[in-house]
């Protein structure tokens, strides 16, 4: 069964203004839909970052698979390795793996629906039928401030600056979706307000486990110090501070896991940190681990090193969301609920609604054939024109943070 | 699709008087075929050591795995091991994945024929159109003595005691399967004599990548002796002397990589290894790393580890190569060429002949769905009874060249 076309429509969504240690949210993401064709006509899905040299890539990628075996993943990705120059050539390993990944989900989608299969049973078949996500919680502003002749953009998730604003929209989360774990996007303000956010969801949702992800903005000595604070009260502590030395150097007092998905980012970084005893926790994400079948591997690479596993998110939509479950699903040892961007960014879907839902803070596996969501190509059509109106090539939460306030200096670690 | 039934044939087949550390190979080697059968009249094919204590606790998992989805492998190897007793219970880590992973390729084989893949192809896809093996040169006796009221029990390969012995019988299994790559199990003489053979292989068959592997025999002086003398001449030195430690010692000073299936043998045992530096090459063999997905995966954590892939084989037919063939093709990194008895035991084999061929010392992949052979019903009950006539219950080398040489110590590292 060969690859016959692969379609790329990049889109622009609507997201609030979300803060992190580099910036904030600008009022679009990017991303990119991939539909894959076979020589029978079944199409496959996949849904990788926007940005203008992923999507380049992305072109280069497609002229090198068109025409092979659909069911060839392990030689579509060499493939794609080979024509984005491999290891040593300009394109980093994660680029490269992030390529492959959007492809390997679309033949991986198709693969399924060929064999009549949901895409979890390509991977060994579930060992879970829902998959717990965490409530994935933000600093934010009530609005994006009018600019470039716009007005003002609200959202329904309102204002959240202090550890009360924080705590009403995990509450709402909580509610809307049954979450049974919280995760802080920290980095935003000094560590003791955050420290004092995590504290107030502690009391306000007793039992639930909480973790902080500052994006490297602490010092080492700042890490500990919010270690310390937070004994007893986090699951676990998420890339504090740089580097493989840096985390090492909180991980050797810390109570708690340190985790990551900033240090440990390739099957060649895993090694490194252990070693050095970095982290005990990587998050995975299928879009720059190179697919689902190597986010499946990269678990018996954990088990084999003593590592726990989560799972990392960017801001994504629906097609992404199902590769995620499949996948996660899949795998024993990914034990810790997953991180997602889904309800912030859920109404501006690409899927036909009803395939993905929430129950419990899970996502039930989907049971149709490969990855079970259906593209609803009335949204696509419009997500891919906002997307060329609005001009945009890449993320940049920096800039925007900046063109807002000129004096604002996203320099790490921050405290 | 659900799993109806799991006929489990214990068989036993003719074996030559295949001599190493611990003894001599007896005149019939025991294994055991599985046939799944799904509720939709779907047959697939599995094969496994046949000792008693493997055939209970293939029992047992019997019950467990009957009416799962056989799809669901992942949590067919949980129910397995669950049934065995788990982690902590009374059966080894090797020995439940061992009950699981012939479940797991029957499992495959029948997904193959559901879906009309070959069993690659679930697992990634082939990366290579054809498998390379190695040469397996044993030292051996011109016959079986006669024994038990039998006369002696000759064979074509003749008798293989000394460097000429190894060399025609290299010679012979060049001529016969185009091999291009020599193993020679050791262990068997002193170890001046098999320095000898050694190089009088690579006289022979210049260009060659030889292998020795004496399964423990030596002390790690001895190792690190014959590791110099072969300085050169050895692709890798296999199993040399005992333990992680002893292995660490010898890898130390040795100039051509340490590989071993004695020392690592399950994911928990990857990392002792590596901290220690032991071994730098990990024979994987899907029977007891717990099947065919597993074996992809520990690929992953060779990778991680940037340690290299080579598969070790014990006495088996043809379910099992074809098995070997596809996983092996699959993973990229098994860039070694694998072991295999096959050659040894090929004529008392219990799937239809044509499926399997080596060229150039290579098996192409089977392409028909699943693996790609086919049970010859005949000749699998022919083996069967030769199974029951036998009255035999497990392998013992040491047994039985014992009840041929009383004196024989088969106490290791013996040099
Ligand atoms: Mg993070
Ligand atoms: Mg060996």
């Amino acid at each position: 069964m060969k690859i016959r076309d692969l379609i790329i429509t990049p889109i622009a969504f609507r997201d609030p203004p979300l803060l992190n240690s580099t910036g904030v949210h600008e009022p679009l993401a990017l991303r990119c839909v991939l539909e894959l064709v076979t020589d029978d006509g079944t199409t496959g899905l996949g849904e990788s970052p926007g940005d203008k040299e992923h999507l380049e890539r992305l072109a280069v990628a497609r002229e090198a698979v068109l025409g092979m075996d659909v069911f060839a993943t392990t030689a579509i990705g060499q493939a794609v390795d080979a024509a984005l120059g491999g290891p040593g050539g300009p394109v980093p390993t994660t680029a490269r793996a992030g390529v492959f990944s959007a492809i390997e989900v679309a033949c991986l989608d198709a693969q399924g629906k060929i064999t009549g299969r949901p895409v979890c049973d390509l991977l060994g078949g579930a060992v879970r039928d829902a998959v717990p996500y965490s409530a994935y919680l933000f600093y934010k502003w009530a609005e994006h401030p009018a600019q470039d002749g716009r007005g003002p953009i609200p959202d329904e998730w309102g204002e959240a600056l202090d550890p009360e604003g924080i705590v009403a929209q995990a509450r709402r989360m909580v509610d809307l979706y049954g979450f049974r774990s919280l995760k802080l996007k920290g980095g935003v303000f000094p560590p003791d307000e955050e420290i004092a956010a995590i504290r107030a969801l502690a009391e306000a949702f007793p039992g639930l486990p909480l973790r902080i992800d500052p994006n490297y903005a602490w010092t080492p000595e700042t890490s500990r110090y919010v270690a310390r604070e937070l004994d007893g009260v986090l699951e676990y502590l998420e890339d504090p501070t740089p580097g493989f030395d840096g985390l090492a150097s909180v991980a050797a007092t810390a109570t708690m896991p340190l985790a990551t998905n900033m240090c440990v980012v390739s099957f060649e970084t895993v090694r490194p940190a252990v070693e050095r005893g970095s982290v005990q926790v990587i998050l995975s994400d299928h879009h720059y681990w190179g697919g689902l079948r190597r986010t499946r591997e990269l678990g018996a690479v954990c088990e084999a090193f003593g590592l726990g596993m989560s799972m990392h998110s960017n801001s994504h939509l629906g097609i992404s969301l199902a590769a995620m479950t499949h996948v996660a699903a899949a795998t024993p040892n990914l034990t810790y609920a997953c991180d997602t961007h889904y309800p912030w960014n859920r109404e501006d879907d690409v899927v036909v609604p009803g395939a993905l839902r929430f129950t419990g803070g899970s996502v039930p596996v989907p049971d149709g054939p490969g990855l079970g969501v259906e593209l609803d190509r009335e949204a696509l059509a419009e997500r891919h024109r906002t997307y060329l109106e609005s001009g945009r090539e890449r993320r940049d939460d920096t800039g925007y943070r900046r063109r807002l306030d000129p004096s604002y200096d996203p320099a790490i670690p921050r405290w």
